[in-house]
């Protein structure tokens, strides 16, 4: 098989997105755009990658350098279309030989193994190869013209299309394969002479047929393909990936109440026998081990839950969070940095932050770890076994002995010994009959 | 253009609805049904309008004397039909010449636009004209017969048709805009000569038109003339105004990571690039200024948002809140009638009712302003760049001025002055072996 | 009417669901598969239950005899087919005359409606019924061949079908009714002489047609058929049971005001001019009272709401739950085993558990019932019209009496007489000008 090469273009502000943001940083499944296209490039098996930003892209230069630092950056001033900007990347196949796949910013949801059809075209003898679809409504995209031979003959805009080629549902998704000898004897030939003034890499396809060599299609589905262009077809295109991580998650073994209300990061892992309620929302960096059970209403980033462990409903679980084995997160509890040992319950209205809880502990409903002063965090440490009455203030730096008990209403700013009872609150006193004259006072008899 | 008039019929109970409540105040978007036609007569430019609504109707008329004060009510007692409830409407005409237009309480989602175009065919001579719209499943609706050059020519019930008029798509509405001429000389004439005896005021196509006067139709969509019956069509109704209002919102450039699951009330405004979460409810009277971030499992109501701020998950602002800029609310927090200066941060579990924060000011998890005390509700007052502790009960009237803190779980009664550090809770002591001795007495050594 | 005896079949495991769990164990509404198949026999009115579970499916036999502990065991051991299952079952028919009706344990969906049709068609002299559907795609399905009187003919498996075999697309669902006498001399002459060696249940249809005995067919809906084979399936199930309980409660009264977002369990009960918000999901054992108002984000089980009561948003209302006419449940609240009186007020971030509120009762902000000391459970008692102050912890077993108050912040260990004011916190002192320092000392001035 040929090397890969690929350029992304990237370089479109995108206006009818109305953002001060650069249309290709919107995210899919908290993953910007750009970022789909360049995994889906990598797990192709492009070894070089370039990416087409415009004037002004720092913002995309900044997120490239994180998303794929060994992505190589071209800059395309002023616009003057594809051609044009893929001439601008040309610098990136300086030596390479192979296939060069061009991809774009805005088109997300390529499946890798649609493009490695494509490649294959290459690699079966075709000097080009256009990525095609069938469209539900193919109105404005340019017609891939074949024979009955399934030959791509030409691609035509749709501008310029007869009724007949108007006809034809097989539209031009503008990817594609192409060699590299291919790209770099054509592409100069393309020229500016139509309505726009613009460059198309679409012309490629003339002028590379036109003399005599073979050029190929494969099709993609339309979903595949779908172009990002305004916040409307943002949420499209997050729904067509949401489904697609769904139905491979519940193939696998995982139960989901209602698919259609689990939202998944790009990168969350999820074990067989999983059961995820209704409304459960995964940021980045999730990963549940099998047999963990998600209640409804929980919000999840930036985490490991352990076999058999649980949370929610009304659980929020961010980042640096590991849940161990057979322990359970209840109602209106958050952590954050938090080693929780295996089977600590932490059941009610609990704020865990920068804190380790050895195995086996209760923590009891209103605990909060003061782990911030105004200007540092500091840690909590609470052994195994140990009791944590209701409503303890840990005031970090502090650390709890194994075994101990803390009285509820609680605030613990020293250090506890194993096996120990700490208390810190006020005595009661009661003031017989104040509640009587207090309501009296209010007219209230 | 004619002066406008319109009359909304809102006599009927709705039986179907198995409810205490009238049909029209059934509620979408948090507006009632028949808010919704009166929001549209008015921004159709209707100076003069009249509710038609029925016998211990009261319940009705006193939710539109806040709706729309200047409506004028007229009562139709008994029911007799739709003809008969316009004639009931009639002294709200007295002394008006224009265009006429009939709406209906429960058939809240016409569009202005739609009905503009129906009175521009009075503008543009027709006596009567109908807003038609093409039915899915034509069955028991009244057909539009017209002719070749797309006249109308009369209006005829399900039940009397031919199989040939059955077989026409093209939908009666209801919805008529007629001039007051036509209409104060051919509403006498209907008769209840039918099955029902009831008076139609369909009728007045065939009067109108027999007469020799112009007669028009417009098409609109089968969505804006759904009427509501029962409580699946009620839901229907309510998940066609979302999706219209998303699609709005997203095309003005607001990002919604699923738009099924935001929803929004009827005057819910969201600047650009705001970034709105998974399951988000929008309840009546919120602002989102441009850049706001609302993350999943949000609740508002009755707040303002200003640029840069961000709240949730697990958010709850309620009437009266003012998020000042790039100030945070975080999870399991609450808010009402409260005013947060800019940057403020209410990370966790918090209540903050009836309260002013100001600028920079760091609120501890588990804090709350106890605002009541049994029979009034009292204000809390927290300077600028103050540090509330944990826990802290704030027992108002209770002033934290600049720059103090407080310590973690003090329950603060007093005023606190600026820079000062106030504490209130009780000494932590130690029970050595408590712990232990306490589990060996449960048997658990 | 005949006596009606039902088999259920549940002894395959289900390996494209890939879970340790039996097929038939998996839930819908919250109920395993079996046992709304379970329900529908007996609401058909079966007499006589036999479910044929596998060689080690004592999972299975467990949870029938929490389901259904009258229904009969019967074990396929190894599995050979439908047929092979039924005559598995043949002891359960002892004695037993009548209808035979054959379920599937992984077909939860089939309407009791349909089942009487099925039966009644027994009752109308046929020797044997069977359940047929129109498929939208009926590809591997077997097809019911009838004649031009709709005479059930015979059933063709999709392998052996002629090309206008194939073009049918009345399929059989698999579903029977079959006389006890048909059954006991007909299934005995099933063989296995097939491709997979089994005894096909289907065969019956050509057996006992062959011997010249009526055969009949109903019509059910595809939906109701539906088998669950994987958990994408499984998810497609709970969606249209979901469906179909919503739409049931809607035309009895019950506002959505998102139905897709209302998750039912296979036995809440609510009542007219229920208000459900959007996001709420029940548990198994709710029941509403008419006029109930559960806001968004909420999440019942096991609960009793008395009318005119309301709950959420980000509620949390657990088994043993009983809320009082008139009464308020606010947001970041958790409930367990506890009666709250009518008008008992608990609005913020609070957790009530093993506990009873006296009517008109006012529990504050981040109140905690402190019901576990590490080994037992115990109960807090509130009396009518007391007033807990925000974050009291209340130290089970305790007891407040009525119209008693208790200061915000009090630790309450022992009981608190009538009228009295309880409290029990710290003293509120202030180090003046020690926030200045703390700030200068880390740099900040």
């Amino acid at each position: 098989m040929a090397a890969i090469a690929s350029i992304v273009l990237a370089a479109g502000h995108g206006t009818r997105m109305r953002s001060e943001k650069p249309k290709v940083l919107h995210e899919i499944g908290h993953l910007p755009m750009v970022g789909h296209c360049l995994r889906t490039a990598r797990a192709l098996g492009a070894d070089r990658l370039g990416v087409v930003i415009g004037a002004g892209g720092d913002r995309v230069k900044a997120a490239l350098g994180k998303l794929d630092p060994d992505a190589q950056i071209a800059v395309q001033d002023p616009p003057r279309g594809t051609g044009d900007a893929v001439t601008a990347a040309m610098p990136v196949l300086d030596g390479f030989e192979g296939v060069v796949v061009v991809l774009y910013g805005d088109t997300p949801l390529l499946r890798v193994e649609t493009l490695e059809r494509l490649v294959a075209e290459i690699d079966g003898g075709a000097a080009m190869a256009v990525l095609g679809f069938e469209a539900e409504e193919p109105g404005p995209y340019g017609r891939l013209i074949t024979d009955e031979k399934d030959n791509l003959l030409r691609i035509v805009e749709a501008k310029e299309a007869t009724p007949e080629e108007l006809a034809v549902r097989l539209c031009n998704s503008g990817v594609i394969a192409v060699r590299t000898d291919a790209l770099r004897e054509f592409l100069p030939k393309i020229t500016n002479d139509n309505a726009k003034g613009e460059y198309y890499l679409t012309d490629l396809v003339g002028l590379i047929g036109g003399a005599g060599h073979k050029l190929a299609f494969v099709r993609g589905s339309e979903d595949e393909v779908l172009g990002v262009n305004n916040r409307a077809e943002l949420a499209e295109a997050e729904r067509l990936f949401q489904q697609r991580r769904r139905e491979e998650l519940m193939l696998a073994g995982v139960t989901m109440q209602d698919p259609q209300t689990v939202y998944l990061a790009w990168d969350t892992e999820i074990g067989n026998d999983c059961v995820i309620g209704q409304n459960v929302v995964f940021g980045p960096g999730v990963k549940l081990e099998p047999g963990v059970t998600v209640k409804p209403f929980s919000h999840l980033e930036g985490t490991v839950m352990r076999s058999g462990s649980a949370a929610g409903p009304f659980a929020r679980l961010r980042e640096g969070t590991d849940v161990g084995a057979n322990a359970r997160i209840g109602n209106f509890v958050e952590t954050k940095k938090s080693v929780l040992g295996e089977g600590v319950k932490a059941g009610h209205l609990t704020y865990l932050g920068d804190a380790t809880i050895g195995a086996g502990t209760n923590i009891g409903a209103g605990t909060i770890t003061c782990n911030y002063d105004g200007f540092g965090k500091h840690k909590t440490v609470v052994g195994e076994n140990a009791f944590i009455g209701s409503n303890t203030m840990l005031v970090a730096p502090v650390t709890i002995g194994k075994g101990a008990f803390t009285g509820s209403g609680s605030v613990i700013t020293k250090d506890v010994s194993d096996d120990a009872l700490a208390v810190g609150r006020g005595k009661q006193f009661e003031k017989a009959g104040w509640a009587a004259s207090f309501r009296r006072k209010h007219g209230d008899t």
